[in-house]
């Protein structure tokens, strides 16, 4: 099984961390691809940057429908891009925020999701309800810290995510900890041996759960909602997406 | 008052529909101005082509501001790119769903909307609960009619669009109706005469509500999610959409 | 355009306040009419007040229906008699409530209401459930004044209320803060200065929405619940409103 | 124990009903007085009609406060002035479709509501809500008879009511009844029987929960939203009405 | 009329304490019996003494039938086995957790939970939802007292759940408290006196409600999801509750 | 990894077949065992009957501890004991229900659950309210055959789920089906040939996730609601089940 996963940042060593947090998890026979779009943000902190890296995310799904995977990670914790991303892929499409909260569900009555810049607190929220996880996701809390701060080692990001995780259980009623960035994937050992509750990393559990629907024969339902983009010609310079024969 | 509506496909001819109604409602000393963007796709029918169109109607946003409009509608029902744009906006940005079903829900106790394709609903259904409209919205209901074919008289859109919107009246317990497409925009007056309820377009009530927010003296708060896109350079070829220092 | 705006107190200080305050947004070609009923209370704080304030609102939408108004403001943050107002009036009714809460929806991803007496915050809750709008308001504050200390410079109140919203955007993840009275009409601008964020006051929110709805040709969908009333003859003291053949 | 049955509406036929409906279920000990207002409609059907009954319901309350009465009924399945009420009495107030919702919700894992005219509907779903009774009300169904037709054996009413009653069963899951309008009170037993099924009249049920709550020592809670109304004099005609000394 | 109150642990002091309290307020001509089942745990705080719980309750549940009883009360606030046991009665089954926030629902806008073990809490939530009573439940505290202790005066049992009921008055807005353990029982009168407002113990409130229920002649709907169990064999040590031609 | 299966009910086929299934998904290195209870109901059909079978589960997560399980599958689709077994499993415990509708919501915008006895629906639907995925059931179809007419070919059981399923894709807005019974397991591939959609069955699902959880290093949270029991010893014939030493 190929499962490539997208990081739709272009922080290549961010990149990095993920395909190797994926491949210590993968099971025999996985082979993880990871990538970043050619253009686009170095770091999704807000609206305005999820919607220009859901093209360099597009971009990289219809790379590997060519390229035959047989499923894909959206790795950034707003799952830009995520469903037309679904209506494109033959296989399955899963989101790092929508792994991280479902595995949280099966493990503890409560999470707290801690990220990094308030702001994008509010995307959070509306992922935890559209996947139904608002009944478990107790808060959504925010470390302060700017993305690319993650790969710094001198920002002192970990102590400001483990007080977050303290404060989530001592507070929130949580049991559990999701991680809010997919940059955070190389801290969910450490903070999970440090708080002594499951700490869910979504690049991870995402790769787990697209394993799950592969190994399961399950793809994305071409009925309704998500069923291939209808093909028409996309004018100017973003005509290259343009939804065609190349899409089942 | 400057409003600019950005109709996010290329098709000019609806843009230019949508323009003459706005007019028609708008108080004196508001103009209104109406564009389509340079590319993308000519209709939007699904949530891979609206990730598209997001480029296109950010790129208008982009160009208000520096042409100073005061306020914005987004002219698809999908509204697609609605919080982006609101980080990048000085003033209001409002989007026709939006619009359409707040302004259902001060008029009727309850309302269908009647939409194109059947692909298209899962949305209108999305947004109807992000608005908190989904207690208001009884069904949606779809035309299965392609957007393109509103312009096409030979296709006889209107008589489909107006079973459905009857059956929403005898079946749904439904007191209004919202058109669930900006390209049925020329559709609403004869419809509400032909049905005896109010039929909603969300052009007109957009247009409608930024004249009223921006007359209130109101604009998108600047605290927490919203906050303008923090300043990066994007790589590639929507380089020119980085955020800088000419967002405020 | 006519718009009648009933303070269904019967403090004529807190009407004229309305009145300015509506003038001073309305848009030209709109008459605005400020009334308060001929009996009541003079301030409206709990059940049983909104209650009995509710015929006098109701008879003045019957004389308003009688004068030939295009639409109706009920200007008490409880929106007391609001849907029987619906049944009797030709034209929208809004209630301050409503229009403050929808507004606010449009310019922030939460807000918080700042209201008088804490005995009033369950009816704030009440109506933001109502109106879809729940999902919206983060929390009701009070600012424990009666409502005609509102009339007295003496009284701190502006202080109160300032401190009130203030905590509101510390600590309620609130973007804007909505007036939990409509006789705080007269403190949003300054309030708003102070504060940096958007503060919605319903009296104006209310006019510009009922300048809206007559501008796109929309008044209360008669089919269902809010018909006319059925006509009949109330015996006693209140026959007066019996409704009639007056109500089309 | 001295409970009072307030009927509303002023139809004295309907309101003894009642009171024989009432004391066929109540314990030994327990006096029950029903009475209709002096004034106001002879039937509620709609907001309009609520909004005046409810004064005539709060006359009654004040003179049952004064009378002694240890708990009160309000006996119109739209329970006009529950709150109001509540403000006022020291002792219990139970409203019919509330009494009827709690009691259907521990009988069985659902309900249909079954009520007169279908304008009706909004209201009883409203309540439905507002008692947490929403996820047991499968659907409000009307029979589409006035009020007063239930008084008249020649509008074959309880034909019509059954018929609605049995497609309730057949079509919406619904494991019992709730009758939606208390002058059906004298059809529960019957329907009961032609059914096989809970049939649940709210008159009764409000009476055996009035009981349950003065036989528990319990009153409305004055702490907070249901406090006495502030002392104020009301102006004008409903100056009896104004909250004085009286209220505790 | 006879009610059986079955606590579902084997701690009979605590039964002897409910079998007080529910004759204190039992009508003339109830006869209430209140039992421990012959084995089990000692005390429920769990979901793991639930379960086991369930077996004993059924049992009970099972002689009660033989016995004739009209009516059952489920006294433990987890309300173990209520379905299961509906399923199996002919008169109605209350748990007195659900018995007790229905009541509070009708004496305050909103309640909090008082209960033992904060492990419990999410039982206690859980319950709350699926009564429809979440609305109404501001808060689910626990005075970390375990649940033999309540049976142990040199505990301090009552002062800690004092405290934890005055701190739900300051911070939860609630009007009213739900005792959270049917062995706070005999607390209930001493609490409401100290506290000034509605203290709700679900073992009186659950008799009460099942002499309402019988009184007005309702019982569980056989129609559905608890019907009576379909007749089969159970092999093992439970076989002596296989349902047979013993339910009806 | 080693997972335990456990079969809530007897009946021996259906364990069997459940171990097919699973072993035709599992990961290579996962090892599947799947069991019985030695007593209890021989299908489960009810509540009742869920919590006979509830002993002979727990009795089974018991004895897999100390055979040294990594994580379990409960086997009903009503999941009975889930909570309980998570109190006491040090590995993950995943329910066919649970991990069916996860698993569905990620491959459709909506499903709909196809079961066995029309009286099983109501649970299926407190399932889907209580992980979060209400927003995706559509709707819960029974095919009216009772569990064990499963394992009988002669039954025609197969063409009536079949015709439940294509009702559901044809009337619900349904893009998957989830199989409600987990004696379907040997159903799904042949149902997913003939519908065209994902069909679900929660054995293998469970089992991916099961695989998923121990991959990820996460288990149950032990902070809360679901710490291992107390320790305490169950008097009467349960005692073999008392939380004790053994218990982590």
């Amino acid at each position: 099984m190929r499962i490539k996963i997208i990081n739709p940042n272009t922080t290549r060593s961010m990149t990095e961390k993920m395909a190797a947090a994926a491949r210590a998890v993968a099971a025999p026979g996985t082979e993880i691809v990871a990538v970043s779009p050619a253009g686009g943000p170095a770091s999704i902190e807000g609206h305005h940057d999820e919607a220009i890296a859901t093209i360099g995310l597009l971009e990289e799904i219809r790379a590997g429908e060519r390229e035959g995977f047989d499923g894909y990670v959206v790795a950034c914790f707003g799952d830009p891009g995520l469903l037309a991303a679904r209506e494109v892929a033959r296989g399955p499409v899963v989101g790092v925020a929508e792994a991280a909260m479902h595995v949280a569900s099966l493990v503890a009555p409560g999470f707290s999701v801690v990220t990094t810049l308030g702001r994008t607190r509010g995307q959070a929220a509306h992922l935890a309800e559209r996947y139904g996880m608002a009944r478990f996701c107790r808060r959504v809390r925010a470390a302060e810290i700017e993305v690319l701060a993650l790969e710094d080692d001198a920002t002192g990001a970990y102590a400001r995510i483990l007080g977050e995780c303290r404060a989530a259980l001592a507070e929130d009623e949580a049991g559990a900890i999701v991680l809010g960035c997919a940059g955070m994937t190389d801290l969910a050992a450490r903070l999970q041996a440090d708080l002594g509750v499951p700490v869910i990393d979504g690049v991870t559990a995402a790769v787990k759960l697209v394993e799950s629907l592969v190994g399961l024969g399950l793809a994305t339902s071409k009925r309704g909602e998500l069923a291939p983009p209808l093909p028409k010609t996309y004018s100017g310079p973003l005509a290259h997406l343009s939804p065609g024969a190349d899409i089942p």
